[in-house]
């Protein structure tokens, strides 16, 4: 197991004040999976009706527990979530689809919920097999425990090599009432021998139906946690659910079940607001990471075509070098723009760090100040943004830069 | 400018004899572009007559002279190539075409051959205005001192931050007449603010007309420059070429025009090697490299799809830290499969490294022994092997391993 990193300096300056989430609770606990002296398995219990919806993983290779929740998403129902670290019990064939089944019971036993509305992630070693027995007594135990209040010993229970824990809350109103948005993140953490994976759980009171959350939170992710790369290793684990417990319904708040309700607007913008901070914490805590880096593309043929773009410039390790090394290096940006094989032309592209516009119309920008922009290069949010004059598509993506620690942290050890 | 690099452990460990090429003369000189004391323009003279095949970057920003050769190359002759180190001119818009043509000119001149028999390559600062009035009075001196047995010191004219000059030779025979096929390369350099780029060319002596040879090149490129990787960026000036002066045929050997014609089953085979062979060497000499990596996939429903996987995990900065971390961590390669976005079923894969099965049918091997694989971790080559248990595809790339060497020479420094 890796030292403790310390806290990334991108992490943001404080941890915000979790309200409760009315009809939901949460408790932490050590089931000894493969960490010793720290919490490593969560809970969270939800009133009975919360509605359920998730993304997962696109690998060919998922988790047993990816394969798990997506089976039990079509019920679109939650009663309990049940994460742990330290093992991902992902490669592991039918042993692990057992360790699934047998983590479901003993929830179900341990909260009086339908294992079928009880939903399973786990995030560590890849391809060791899960002793599911180890949840046994732990999870009676914090079914017992479980409090409103605890949101961020959750989110710390999940932690791998994550530097921080991520939270992120909103508040959105519908028809007039508030209702909460808040949820917990993992990021980029890496142990001996285990391998990136991205965990997010989401939780509102807001009576939505399923069909609705699900269709939100497809529409969010597209430009939140589909916006993120570290290192373009695509996890075999990696889940969003959102959860919503209905409670806020006894403060008058309207039952909703069309996705396009307008009513939704608020709740969908706050929706939007949680899942970018989320999303932009795992970013900021990219292993060895000391710049937050955002890509915006403008001028693009389509949105799709700006994010593909976006991408090609965020996963270039050329590019991640550069700015690590504070060197504003375009000619690294029009090669990514060059290989991503979307739409370009060289002579009307403009690429900009910040406000300085260093490159246009296929030249070194004329006014190009070397000073100017290596000053900008040395600070810790760098913004960078290539205008293709296509058309009208535009795709933000966040990132950091490539550092000799992200080598170190994934290459330094021997399992 | 970076200091120079030690030479990579990884490099061949002696240079070939290199024959010369009936039909072909070499100089190199120093045109002072962006280096001192060292040699930066290489100038081949060729037979009146010499058949032309080329391939080129796909980037969508090409580099000035990508886009001359690529014009050019319609004619399907050539009778001089000029290459420079220093300056890409790339992404340098009218500037650059400008300075392509003027050097073509003075190239005409100094070598009495049209310019649009003139190839050009660059490569090393983008962006900047490349100042063709350099090669002035070079190249005249150049085209005097022309020899058949200057190879080597061309390979060395076009290197960047490479550690070693990369030349590869065999002979083949048509129809009982032995023909020469010698080539050179440059590799993933990089010198503050560069890119890296991958030049090479080859020569030969066959009597082969350009279209055959073209057909040859397009098809010999996908399993060998187009099978190495080292970071997935993709360089604006990527040119491979070759060229076919035809002196073979005072030696009784048949003009050939076929791209399927019998009598080229050993040429194929032989320019298979020279281009594997140079390919395999830029590899070597990936920046920062301790360890070449071979990736085999079989077992795809095709070989497309093979090769979708096998660069996946060649390209996998999570694989490629891990075996520089000496670590066999197979659950990355687990990862990669699984990102590729190709049919992959997890319960059928089994992967190898070296000739120790780690992982199959989902799970890890019964008979893993950690202490085994540890011990072939340490070698300088790392074959890993992936049976996908679908079908007949198969693919093999190239890559080297992720160091901190890499981060430093490409983010320690400000241009």
């Amino acid at each position: 197991m890796a030292k403790p990193a310390p806290i990334s300096p991108l992490a943001p300056k404080s941890i915000p004040d979790l309200p409760g989430v009315d009809g939901v609770r949460f408790a932490a606990g050590e089931a000894g999976i493969r960490y010793k002296g720290r919490t490593d398995v969560l809970l969270a219990v939800m009133d009975k009706g919360t509605q359920a919806a998730g993304v997962f993983t696109r690998s060919k290779c998922p988790s047993a527990p990816v394969d798990w929740c997506r089976a039990k998403l079509k019920g679109g129902k939650a009663r309990a979530l049940v994460v742990n670290s330290g093992n991902a019990n992902a490669f592991t064939g039918k042993v692990g689809a057992a360790a699934v089944k047998k983590t479901a019971e003993i929830a179900a036993k341990a909260t009086g919920a339908p294992a079928s509305e009880i939903y399973l992630a786990s995030t560590g070693v890849i391809g060791e097999p899960l002793d599911a027995s180890k949840f046994e007594g732990v999870l009676d135990r914090l079914a017992g425990d479980v409090r409103a209040d605890a949101m961020l010993d959750a989110a710390r229970a999940i932690m791998t090599t994550d530097t921080f824990p991520k939270v992120a809350t909103q508040t959105a109103t519908i028809a007039g009432v508030p209702v909460t948005i808040a949820g917990v993140a993992k990021g980029a953490g890496m142990i001996a021998p285990d391998m990136a994976t991205m965990l997010s759980f989401v939780f509102t009171d807001a009576p939505i139906a399923a069909a609705a959350l699900q269709g939100m939170l497809s529409k969010a992710v597209e430009t939140s946690f589909n916006a993120l790369t570290v290192d373009s290793d695509t996890s075999t684990s990696d889940t969003l659910m959102l959860f919503a417990t209905g409670a806020a319904a006894k403060r008058g708040c309207p039952k909703i079940t069309d996705k396009g309700d307008r009513r939704l607007a608020d709740f969908r913008a706050k929706l939007d607001l949680v899942l970018r901070d989320l999303a932009q914490q795992v970013a900021r805590d990219g292993e060895g990471a000391r710049k937050f880096v955002s890509v915006t593309v403008e001028g693009a043929k389509t949105a799709k075509s700006a994010k593909g773009v976006a991408m090609a410039i965020a996963n270039s390790p050329l590019v991640k070098t550069a700015i690590a090394g504070e060197d504003a290096n375009w000619g690294r940006v029009v090669m990514a723009v060059g290989k991503a094989g979307e739409p370009a032309e060289r002579d009307r592209l403009a690429i900009w760090f910040g406000d300085i516009r260093v490159a246009a119309k296929g030249l070194r920008d004329p006014s190009y100040d070397e000073a100017k922009v290596s000053a900008y290069m040395k600070g810790e949010e760098i913004a960078v943004k290539v205008d293709l004059g296509l058309g009208t598509g535009r795709f933000t993506a966040w990132t950091c830069d490539l550092t000799k620690e992200y080598v170190a942290i994934n290459g330094d050890y021997r399992s």
